[in-house]
């Protein structure tokens, strides 16, 4: 017996390569290429750091007063924390006790079983179809809970209302969470059934639209005893998950929609002149409703296209993982890095 | 059947009160009432905001880099994270795996026994004696881990590296966590012993002598192997624990040694100073070795004295908790703060 055998046993996720230089085009984390809104530079700038010295407000209230008041909520409608990774985290400790197996598509975000593993919930992946739909009528069965990525990564498949009511629909015992973290560049949002339904759960972040993943920032919208159950994991593990600088900035970026959607309308443009010259060039993929698109080439292999961009200094991510190795997951950048990106993949496709 | 039932059942934990008004002296949350090193204020102030777009590094690597430096340790050795909550529930995700109940003093920091139940880790407690000392001895007997927080909290009382070394050698089998939040306020830090005992882990924060509870930064020290263990565990729950911004201001409180020592002194100084005059009002403490005291009157309850403080506009802690529900704990506050409240005391004290 030794101190050794009582050591996490667990495989890290490995998230996109980070190269350790900074002269590449890096389309390979789903980040925004454009800054945070300028109230935001301006919110740091100004931030009265003495301040630091006391602890952060514990649930950061004035950031979700903002939120809520963004999307026409109560403050006791959102939660907010460290990015929606903690935000989700916290909704499976939070929603998610339950014998019964944790359900969600085969082809989704990766960190969705990680969690399960952490917290040993039991879970059940249900295979999407050939196109990558995930088909609302196999979560009509018994589960312990349901996470619906919409749109859907990494496939970048957006879908409607009537989905995501029809899985609600037959899911009435179950928490059901809808993780948005990409319905800004083209999804639908479940916001508006939250009066409907008391058993949803939708989560958002700061980090793609918003341009904030170097913030830490994600939410969740829900009726007040969901969010009351969120605030009480929240408290049980971590009372002051989001600092002060974190509130200031996020407040900032909620302040100014304009500049939001003008910088969403720009990803929206780059992707979609991407995605015609892809299928230009032989690829297929899906009709993207997020700031990524999700690629297959008939005759070259996604690994090879890969590697070959890597050696141009252009990173894309690439999977190697059943169903989806054919494919590239590559990340909407400006318009010159997506020039680039087209000129080396044109003279790499003969 | 409903949703409802897989819904979290936990208690919160309740941190010190933070009223809604901003005149009052705040000595309840053990805050540091100095600013933090002018470099902090700069750091963020000349931070570039545009950065943000970006996935913060994911294992804060310039901060361990700098914390190691600072401790005489590699990088290998450093874990950072959100804050020493954020840390110290990792590390018990990451070290008690164990069927045997972890042990800590029954009377110490209130969250050890809220991670236990959110992870599902068995645990026992093992009394302090009546003037709150742990005996090292009381260790010796099989579990699946040990924390001690060394100086203690609320009891103030901090202990030599012998005690450490005693609780160590009757442990070999075990991770022992030896958690440090208060230590640079006189505590003897245990760090040195990394190098003789492989099952030691040392976790210190940012929050207390660095005056940047608003910033959440904590760290953990350990062999490569513990560290590793940390990180697997932080990469299965959130990729990018902390921000950017944060990562920049720890930075530059690290580098700030000068400033560190200075105020780290005044803030001894002046708890030396409320320490005699609260004896000479018939209290009686231990000698402190944090940020503040944990008092008791011979004829005054603790808590009517809180209450009465509070209507002074003067906030301190009281538990209601058996064996200290007749103790105050009493932050140390700036000079100005701690002769109000000496005046106050003695005002009421009769």
């Amino acid at each position: 017996m030794s101190w050794r055998d009582n050591l996490i046993k667990i495989e890290p996720y490995v998230a996109g390569e980070q190269p350790n230089k900074t002269d590449f085009i890096k389309l390979n984390a789903n980040e925004n290429p454009y800054p945070p809104a300028p109230g935001v530079l301006k919110a740091i700038e100004s931030f009265n750091a003495e301040g630091l010295k006391k602890y952060p407000d514990a649930n950061s209230r004035e950031l979700a007063d903002a939120i809520a008041q963004r999307v026409g909520l109560k403050r006791a409608n959102v939660f907010v924390g460290n990015g929606s990774d903690d935000v989700l985290a916290l909704c499976f400790r939070a929603f998610f006790n339950s014998d019964k197996p944790v359900i969600y598509p085969d082809i989704t975000y990766s960190f969705y079983p990680v969690w399960c593993d952490m917290l040993r919930i039991p879970y059940e992946t249900i295979p999407v179809d050939e196109d990558f739909n995930i088909n609302a009528a196999d979560y009509a069965r018994e589960n312990g809970g349901v996470v619906i990525a919409n749109p859907n990564a990494p496939t970048s498949i957006g879908r409607g209302l009537d989905f995501i009511r029809e899985i609600l629909d037959n899911n009435r015992d179950s928490v059901v969470i809808v993780d948005e973290a990409y319905v800004d560049f083209g999804g639908e949002s479940a916001v508006p059934l939250l009066n409907e339904y008391e058993n949803l759960v939708v989560t958002q972040t700061f980090s793609k639209s918003r341009s904030m993943a170097g913030m830490r920032i994600g939410c969740a919208f829900g009726n007040e005893e969901i969010i009351s159950a969120l605030y009480a994991a929240k408290d049980s593990y971590n009372s002051y998950p989001m600092d002060s600088v974190a509130i200031a900035a996020g407040v900032a970026s909620v302040a100014d929609e304009e500049y939001f959607r003008a910088t969403v309308a720009k990803v929206i443009a780059t992707r979609d002149r991407l995605s015609a010259a892809l299928r230009e060039m032989g690829f297929t993929l899906p009709d993207s409703c997020t700031n990524f698109v999700f690629a297959q080439h008939s005759r070259y292999r996604a690994k090879d296209i890969c590697e070959h961009l890597k050696t141009r200094d252009i990173y894309v991510r690439y999977f190697s993982k059943a169903r989806i190795d054919d494919r590239l997951r590559i990340t909407v950048g400006t318009d010159e890095e997506i020039d680039a990106l087209i000129r080396e993949l044109k003279a790499y496709i003969v």
